[in-house]
């Protein structure tokens, strides 16, 4: 007499066998609905036809005698309409470009002599591009200081038609000047076509703000300029969404590093709340290196540093911050703005990661 | 020749044919499936064993020639898996009871002599019961305006410990003698068993508020008591664990009425987000009536009459605000309760959908 | 002797009086503060100046000795600080265009011969223009049950650049013919500034669609064709920053219907959770008229009808919904379209609203 | 003549004058307030009187003659008329005791031999507690990798009425055998008043569960054991909200450690969205010790570490994780739980910042 694990292995074997068969009917099947599609098409009927799929599930059902019940079959064979219609549909499995499953290495890229995606970076620099003075200031304090990537708005996307706008296209040149006077590389937002010609011949990577991330149009601009791209995630974009906008882009440059700054969520002491998950899940999901604006998450200046070594030990490529001369005086988002002093101290809480 | 339209049926009926083969097969691997399971627990061995899962795709892909991609096979292969383990560990398609499915039409029952379920009915009151003068003069303001059913406090749940938490046990006898005395039924809200046993000594139903949605240790002492109830949305609570929650009650009691009264969002102009959304698709999935809290929803008075229309009109069973003799020396929530004179013009707004 | 009330009347004269001496102080101090931001000007000095803000409060809070606390003298002090700077900024009260403080009445405009703002209106139409033969279709069946609006997309912003794109400018040109021909008008999405140029030479009114309500370039460009605009509420977007995007337009136009269509939250029964407030305290913060979107907030057919008997319950000035002549081979969004039967059903439902 | 910055400091001199006036006057005007509320004290009038402060500001409006619009005059005097109300409702500036305002350093505290509140702690152990052999296995197998906390539920609190709830009471018992018996202290969840009792006599640490935060009769029960406590925010609860249920429990006991666990977003990647600015800034306002739970956060085990490593990051005080002997079989929260191989990688992970 066999023993129960001895005929849990007949029982197997003969699990084996019907799966086979399964499976051939499965491919069986799927012929036939090929054939089908075909006669379709040359008569013009549509391919989804959920009448005809009523009129299967009411020949099987009756028939149905257990042990499954109605409701596993009907979602069985519904399962198996869905990968049928998709075959019909010349769906195949597409895989994204900005996916691992396409591209399995992470992505790292030169720009000027700044390499991204490898070691971790700071990007800082001022909310807005203000004056000449301003920008050198910053730029001239802030290499000083080992940062390699300047950041600094020339067109502000603001709430109130009222607020200060930033002072346009002559920003793009002030901000690039200033930072390959100090052998920085640049990076900027872009709001529009004309916005994108005019920063592609001054800045070297383009930013694409949260608030664009789902304007597709702008996404299709900025990816004929084959500029790297910083993309910021939108405040309620989910990480698929935010890798469905990195591949609209990815047709045109693969140089793409997206950032997490923040969600819109209930909790107000901090301005957006940051999804810290993201960096290790979109790291894990796509081969694009991952940024972290601090600022913009949080809203104030207060937890700047722990937020920062929190997505550096989550394994961020890159820290956004915004730092400027005076923060008091400064034309938009002075509330969350730092000075010097107090990124030298940012500096020193981050140092242990940046090595 | 045969036209494509004859075509076509032809392939149909192999198809047909291929579906019962189908489902004979399946059939024949769920009995095999259950036989493992047999034996499994005679021995002990666990039901679910990913690595025979993988065993099991190793054999089968290498097979697949073809038209669908082993992605589609191994995610059909996954759904036998699934529901093999669902029958093993004999899980059932279970019915919820609070669902349609198990209860085709409205659950209509009466509270003194108030039909709940039928007719839409406005529940208002103040938010606390502050003294057997102030309840007085509310119940009589009330039932004079055809108010069928009182509403208050007598233990209020505070966010902080420092602030006016209900008279306790005393306004639960209060409230009912003023009801009563004024031919209406009354409601209250419970948070513990001691508070349950000398609430369903004097009240008529029994309110379980948002905070305790998911307490379900309450929901269990709640539906011993036998009375009818009524059970508030948690204001980060999906419908799908609403009506699990009013499954806890359903046990005991089949006298339930769940409250939609707003969710957390990131929209601060109301104190919470009254999802209109909740009151048809509550009431397609589930038999039990639903009543809609203006006052929480909003936390503000001008919107009130608006929000009660929409409700109204939506399908709402029950219209749920806070009305206080004088509102600006309310105990508790004085920003959102509203006067005599203000609830004659919110019952004016409504009329149309009371007849 | 007096009474405690005659008491409290002579206590309340000299409450006045003081309070006349606290606006001649308030008015003295602005005055003095007015000078300092002139001299400041010259000077080239910052109008903010918190070290010296910091000095005042030191030499003010020592000399306190209540009744109120230091933490309340602060507070008001900080209140007058702030106060002054608004005023040395020359920041006046502005009064935003789209508020009913900026202009009192309903805003009501025509469109052809189709009146906005007045009587409700039902917008109806497939998400997509798919073919002329689609579009005509659709125009004569929703023409012929009274609708006056026709929506139709000719670009379709797609999460994915893979899905359907819409079929282009042709779109708006076939929308066009389909909804004179019938004497309707009609309403399409614009995303870019040479779409607007090809939408405002055809197209009745102009879109600005959920995803670009914060794009604020492309708000400029559409306020520049003075065409009819409807502004979808964005996913995330507050009521405020919806009335400033809507700020943004009204420079250029003031024949704007805003959209409520549902914002994202941790629901997921439903695509959007729709926003019943918003109706309310829109039409009450805005003169502007108010629509709302049931497909784009339900994206399932069968709550479309109790949504929009709640929209209009609660005073919205339009219903927007998809219809598509077969929802089931619609390109895009079939899971929410609906057919013609399924809308005669929607019509009985609200017709009680419409008249 | 006087430069620039000579006349500022005149100016200023007089600035300082008016202030002190302006003290002086908000002083006598609290003065004249507080007589006025002790004769409405004795009268049974209410504190709060709109109608007065309309009259208020009717005598003062029109004698503004500027610079201060009238907009700016009226709000100032509404600031004056809270602080007054408040100074009658004799509401004092309540500073809470679980802040640092009331208690400046760091709340250390030692369990057994386990010290709190200084350097960072892992909490580990199974979701739930389902045998003597399983979490006696657990415990050998964490104390053997330096755990020096166990965790495990005896009740669980489960959405639906039909899921394992735990062994109950016993289970308390089991844990704490296990963890004493391996050199360990234990924490627990408790439900309610006979649970808090049953708990109390074997574990070390209470813990309140997210869904309980709220439950405030929950937390006077628990403050009553005078045990120390881990208490849990819930998944939609603000960082207020979190400190005033912390506030509810120091008041019987201050060894309370409060718990980060992820908030209730749109994302569904994750199980919840991992709050990580909660740690800085509880940090900031309070002194009670912070931990975060990754496993209920992420709901998935393949970015425990790096959000663990982001908290310490951080600043995090202890890490919970949920690890399970064979988590294919837990009876509960199966797809979160981790094995002890994978627990070693985890340790590896986190251990630069354990030390």
């Amino acid at each position: 007499m066999k023993t129960p694990s001895e005929e849990i292995d007949v029982l197997r074997k003969q699990i084996d066998e019907v799966n086979a068969q399964l499976l051939r009917l499965l491919s069986q099947r799927a012929e036939l609905v090929l054939r089908v599609a075909e006669l379709k098409r040359q008569t013009g009927l549509p391919m989804y036809d959920p009448v005809r799929e009523a009129e299967e599930l009411a020949e099987v059902l009756p028939r149905n005698s257990g042990p499954f019940s109605d409701a596993t079959i009907k979602h069985l064979f519904n399962e198996f309409f869905r990968a049928s219609l998709d075959l019909q549909r010349g769906v195949r499995d597409r895989t994204l470009r900005v996916t691992r499953a396409f591209h399995e290495t992470d992505t790292v890229f030169t720009v000027g002599e700044v390499t991204i995606g490898a070691k971790p970076l700071v990007i800082a620099g001022p909310c807005a591009v203000e004056s000449a003075e301003q920008i050198e200031e910053a730029a001239a304090q802030l290499a000083r200081r080992g940062v390699r990537i300047l950041r600094g708005g020339a067109h502000k996307p603001r709430t109130s038609p009222y607020s200060f706008q930033g002072i346009g296209d002559a920003g793009y040149r002030l901000l690039a000047e200033a930072a390959h006077r100090h052998g920085m590389i640049c990076v900027s937002e872009v709001l529009d076509e004309a916005g994108v010609a005019a920063a592609a011949e001054c800045v070297d990577m383009l930013q694409v703000g949260a608030r664009n991330m789902a304007n597709f149009r702008l996404l299709e601009v900025v990816r004929e300029a084959h500029k790297p791209v910083l993309l910021k995630r939108g405040p309620a974009a989910t990480y698929e969404e935010l890798l469905l906008a990195a591949e609209y882009l990815i047709i045109g440059t693969e140089q793409i590093m997206v950032c997490e700054r923040g969600i819109r969520t209930f909790e107000n002491w901090t301005r957006n709340t940051l999804d810290i998950s993201a960096v290790p899940l979109l790291r894990a999901m796509s081969h694009l290196p991952v940024a972290v604006d601090v600022s913009h998450a949080a809203g104030r200046p207060d937890i700047l540093a722990p937020l920062a070594r929190a997505a550096l030990a989550a394994g961020a490529n890159a820290i956004m911050i915004e730092v400027h001369p005076t923060p008091a005086l400064a034309l938009s988002d002075p509330e969350q703005q730092i000075d010097f002093a107090q990124f030298d101290k940012f500096l020193s809480a981050i140092a242990e990661f940046l090595t």
